[in-house]
């Protein structure tokens, strides 16, 4: 639906939370619509937003109707049922990424059919339907391996490291999410993990991000460093023309990120999102064309920003919630301490280990910026630290 | 009035253009909740704000009303009544700039009278009550000279040169806006025109943005350059000195915008905003913390973030409305080929002359960047350039 005195098109978001708060500062500035589905008029997007939705994105018509009232849909994440997806496609609303992509984002185990099919390097990994299957495998990598929900898995959540026969029974007696099955993975002794961004729009341009270093704490992304310190710049390449691969090859529109293990030798693909990701906040800032603008130009089919940095280094630190409930009152220390940090907050309720904002430090001593991030992000968690 | 679930204080603005919508964004990283005072849901500002009261500007019971569902309250342009800024007085929430200060950027014979007391360098001036007035101030400084309105005049509207005394009758048989007065000023043969920006926090901590050189075509700013070419540093540093001094005497808390003449030997004051302002939206990717987050630290008394440039130049060109109503369209030229380039709409009807928006090119190329900006705007505005 074309807005109301020739602005520019409306995006949707199905989804409000962070990343689609991050969008509407790209949004506003390009002056075309952002529009919500919201579970709430508090989630984060939604207090930001001119025009919310509230519904359930989990409701066929709830979506549809929400998609009828924009140009085109995008998603804040990948967890839509088959249903809502299929609604999407019925609504004749363009949406990106289309269902038949998304769902390698939503599905691990299909993720490693695709990916293997494609040749493109994976750890080695089995689909197991019982305990039999998971001796077969351990025959084959050893212990431990991994296993994982093939869906609804996220944050190292349906995720167990598998040390032996024992373990591996009791995971499996886990229940499965809907639609879920078991997918067994080798274990990656990997040296860090590294993340490959690409934007990528229907008219299949695409604009490949430097690959960063993301770092978890408790399966949770706690720092992303752009560009990976010492990354073989031969290493940077491959990580950029296999997201590229991918992208191109399952039609992402939108944002994709790949996440990879770096094994000192040599890179395997651990997931992949199919929209901003945590690991691409650093380009608010530190990039000339935010992941945000750019997973909005890719599903307008408009010409791609530059995705180099401004920068020689930045540096991304997640807050997570800690014992202080006001966010807001830190700001005294943290911007007297460090008038040159970035800070985002989300407009979320403080629960501990939440991921309630970030803080991005941009410029050319990596050490200093980790260390005013880490401050930062510490404070806000309640921690006081010279 | 503190906001839901612990999120941080509400600033609300009074109006609602391009000014107060390039404030959303900075508002939505905080965290903080943002509102606005608008004529209509569709003004810039309206189209991008979660929270929204219509009503006019102009009434006392609707300003004092809407400051009461703030934390704090500032504005997006400083035409506000006298009765509108008691109402804010009397509404017991902290406003700012206060209307003490507020004064000197609306009235431009208070605010001669006022730098001239402090020694600040300024035009010639009289107030000007009549033709023999007239006759008087011409007999000291020659012809041309400026008559203006000392109130309600923008964008050159409001500004004569008179070449004769003929001119000067002529032109004094106006109509003179409401509570205004004739204020006659020398006419200065300036190079170039300027801009000092300061952002000032109530404690009175104060930073000074780079000086920079604006350009100005039919009374409407055109082009500005961060910063100003080939000023010599000592004179940068006097007109940073001239608008701190200006920001701590007359007590103005948040941005303060100093337009100043370069006459090539010397500078002189032009006139004062008191708010984010044109000469200052190249900060937005140009420095570290754009004029709209550092209005709201201001007005909120948190610390300020650091005005310095992230990269040797910046080059901001204003979009001016031209006979293409439809701006979007534009996007599909002007980001292929140029994916460096930032462009912000501000969701205007396009009216001939109108700014509906602007571009911003940051880089390390003076003249390339000036190029860049300049065809971008053409296109917007409807000129097919090479």
């Amino acid at each position: 639906m074309a807005s109301a005195f020739e602005l520019g098109p409306t995006v949707g978001f199905i989804g409000a939370g962070q990343l689609a708060r991050m969008s509407a500062a790209p949004a506003a500035a390009l002056g075309i619509g952002f529009s919500v589905l919201a579970n709430s008029g508090e989630e984060p997007a939604a207090l930001v937003s001119s025009n919310v939705t509230i519904g359930s994105k989990d409701d066929p018509k709830t979506v549809q109707a929400f998609a009828q009232s924009c140009d085109v849909v995008t998603f804040d994440h990948e967890l839509l049922t088959p249903e809502v997806m299929q609604a999407l496609e019925e609504s004749g609303v363009p949406y990106y990424p289309k269902a038949a992509a998304v769902v390698y984002a939503q599905d691990k185990l299909l993720m490693r059919q695709a990916l293997t099919n494609l040749g493109i390097p994976c750890p080695q990994w089995a689909h197991i339907e019982s305990e039999a299957d998971a001796h077969e495998f351990a025959s084959r990598v050893g212990y431990p391996f991994i296993l994982k929900t093939s869906r609804g898995g996220y944050d190292g959540k349906g995720v167990w490291i598998v040390r032996d026969a024992n373990a591996a029974a009791q995971v499996l007696a886990e229940p499965l999410p809907q639609g879920s099955a078991w997918l067994a993975e080798e274990f990656i002794p990997f040296e860090r993990e590294l993340s490959a961004q690409i934007a990528r729009s229907p008219s299949n341009q695409c604009v490949a991000y430097p690959v960063v270093q993301t770092t978890q704490r408790d399966g949770i992304c706690a720092e992303v460093i752009s560009p990976a310190p010492a990354l073989d710049p031969r290493r940077a390449e491959r990580a950029q023309e296999i997201a590229l691969r991918i992208s191109r090859e399952l039609d992402v529109v939108g944002m994709l990120a790949v996440e990879l293990f770096d094994t000192g030798t040599d890179i395997v693909v651990n997931e992949l999102a199919m929209r901003p990701h945590n690991s691409g906040h650093w380009s608010i800032e530190g990039a000339v064309t935010s992941q945000f603008e750019n997973h909005l130009r890719a599903v307008l089919d408009l010409p791609l920003g530059a995705p180099h940095a401004v920068a020689p280094w930045s540096v991304m630190s997640n807050i997570l919630g800690g014992d202080v409930g006001d966010l807001y009152s830190a700001y005294r220390h943290v911007f007297a301490r460090d008038p040159g940090l970035y800070v985002h907050l989300y407009g979320k309720v403080v629960k501990p280990g939440r991921k309630v904002g970030h803080v991005t430090a941009v410029g050319s001593d990596l050490t200093d910026l980790q260390h005013r991030a880490a401050h930062a992000t510490a404070y806000f968690s309640g921690e006081i630290n010279e």
